[in-house]
C-alpha cells in the first residue's frame, strides 16, 4: 500500500500510495525537542500517539471541523487525506506555559482571560518563529481567507477539546495545530493531537501527562503517555 | 511650567504641569539600541527629533488622526495631552527590515505585498516581545476596541507618511508608534515619529538615513537626522 516516503517529520514519516488523493502516515517513537537539539526515544510513543490523534479526529469532525484523516490502519499507521501542509502553525492557549510564560514573564499555570492563538512559520531553520497573520499573508505563506477559516476551526478545536478532557480529569493548557489543504482548496485540520502537541495538566495534581516530562527531564514520560491515551479514550 | 518629572524613557522625559491634562515631553539626545545595551549621544537629536515630530503630528491631525500633540514649546520641548500609554507597540512595515529580516530569513529591503502590523509588549526587562492582539486582551495590557481603533490609526498613518515621505525622495521602510488614553479614554497617537521610531531610505540610493546609522556603526548619524528634518519640512 505504501509507496515512496514523501516526508519525514521529526516524529512521522508520510507515504505517497496508489490513490493520487490519499497518504499513509507513519508514527515513530522519535522525540525531539527544543528545535531538534535534544532527541531520544520514547518507547510506544508511535502507536499511542496513532491512537490518540486516531480517537480525537473523527470526534473533532462530528464538531465541525473538517480533518485529513480517513482511518487506523494499524498499531503505528493511519490513512489521510493527501493535502498540502499550509506553513503556519497554530498555537491555542488555555493557560500561560512554556515559552509564551518565559516570553511574556507570565508565570506557568495562570488562566488567561481568553484563550489566546499564535501563528509561528513552520520552518526548521528559522526555530519557527512566531508570526501574526498579516506577515502570513504579506509572505505569501497562506492567504487571509485561508487564515481566518485556520482561526475559526482552531477555536473550534478548542471549544471541543477542553471539556472533553476536563471531564477525563484533564486541563487542557495548550496545544499545536497544523492545517492542510486538500487538492480541492480546503482547509483541513493535519497532523497529529497528541501529548507531543498538547500541554496536559491532571485536574487534580497539575501533574505534567505530556512532551514536558521529556523536555524537562521529569521521568515517567512512557507512562504518562500511556495515561493519556487510557483517559483519552475512557468512557464518561 | 514643567513640574515633576513623570517619566524619563531612553530619549525623552516627561513632566507634569500645572493643568493636569497637559504634559510637557522634553526630547533627549541620549540614543540607546538593542534594549538599552548600546548607548551614545547623537549630537542635535533632540532638537530635530522635536522639530520632526512637531511637523508631522498636526498633518497626521488632518488626515484623521488624533494625535497627543498640542504644540512645540521650545527646541527640546513640546506641550501634549496627558495621556496614559497603552503598553503595546505598534510596528508598521512596508519592507522587509531589521528584526523581521533576521527572524523570518527574508532578504532585507523585500517589497512586503501588503503592509504588516506587528505589536510587541512594552517593556525592557522582557526587551519588547512580539505579541498579538489575543495576548494583549488576555493578559489585559489593552482591550479589543482599543486594538482595532489603534490598527485602524496605525495604518491610516502608514498611508498618510508612505506617500508624504515618497514626495520628498524616501522610502518609508517600517515605524514603531505608540498610542495613549487620554483621561477622557479617547485612543491617540503619541510618543513621536522621528528617524529614531521610522526606517528611512534615500529612495535612489537606498542610503540609511534614520537610527539604523548608530545601531551598525554606519557614521554620518548626525547628519542623517538634519537631512531627514531637511526632507521632512521641505516644501513639495
Amino acid at each position: 500500500m505504501k509507496l515512496e516516503q514523501r516526508y519525514e517529520g521529526k516524529a512521522k514519516r508520510v507515504y505517497a500510495t496508489e490513490n493520487p488523493r490519499e497518504y499513509v502516515v507513519e508514527y515513530k517513537d522519535d522525540a525531539t525537542a527544543f528545535n531538534g537539539v535534544k532527541r531520544a526515544q520514547i518507547r510506544g510513543k508511535g502507536e499511542i500517539n496513532n491512537a490518540i490523534t486516531a480517537h480525537l479526529f473523527p470526534l473533532l469532525e462530528g464538531a465541525g471541523v473538517p480533518t485529513h484523516f480517513i482511518e487506523r490502519l494499524s498499531e503505528r499507521e493511519q490513512r489521510v487525506r493527501a493535502v498540502e501542509i499550509i506553513p503556519v502553525e497554530v498555537i491555542v492557549r488555555n493557560v500561560a506555559a512554556g515559552s509564551f510564560s518565559k516570553r511574556l514573564g507570565v508565570e506557568e499555570g495562570t488562566e488567561l482571560r481568553r484563550p489566546v492563538v499564535e501563528y509561528c512559520y513552520k520552518s526548521d531553520a528559522l526555530g519557527d518563529p512566531l508570526i501574526n497573520t498579516d506577515t502570513a499573508v504579506a509572505l505569501g505563506w497562506a492567504s487571509e481567507e485561508d487564515l481566518t477559516r485556520i482561526r475559526e476551526l482552531a477555536l473550534r478545536v478548542r471549544d471541543f477539546l477542553t471539556p472533553y478532557f476536563a471531564a477525563r480529569g484533564i486541563r487542557l493548557i495548550d496545544f499545536k495545530l497544523e492545517f492542510g489543504k486538500t487538492q480541492g482548496g480546503r482547509v483541513v485540520l493535519a497532523d497529529e493531537i497528541s501529548p507531543d502537541t498538547c500541554r496536559f495538566w491532571d485536574a487534580e495534581t497539575n501533574e505534567k501527562l505530556d512532551k514536558d516530562r521529556f523536555r524537562r527531564d521529569l521521568g515517567g514520560v512512557e507512562d504518562a503517555y500511556a495515561e493519556m491515551l487510557r483517559r483519552v479514550t475512557q468512557p464518561t
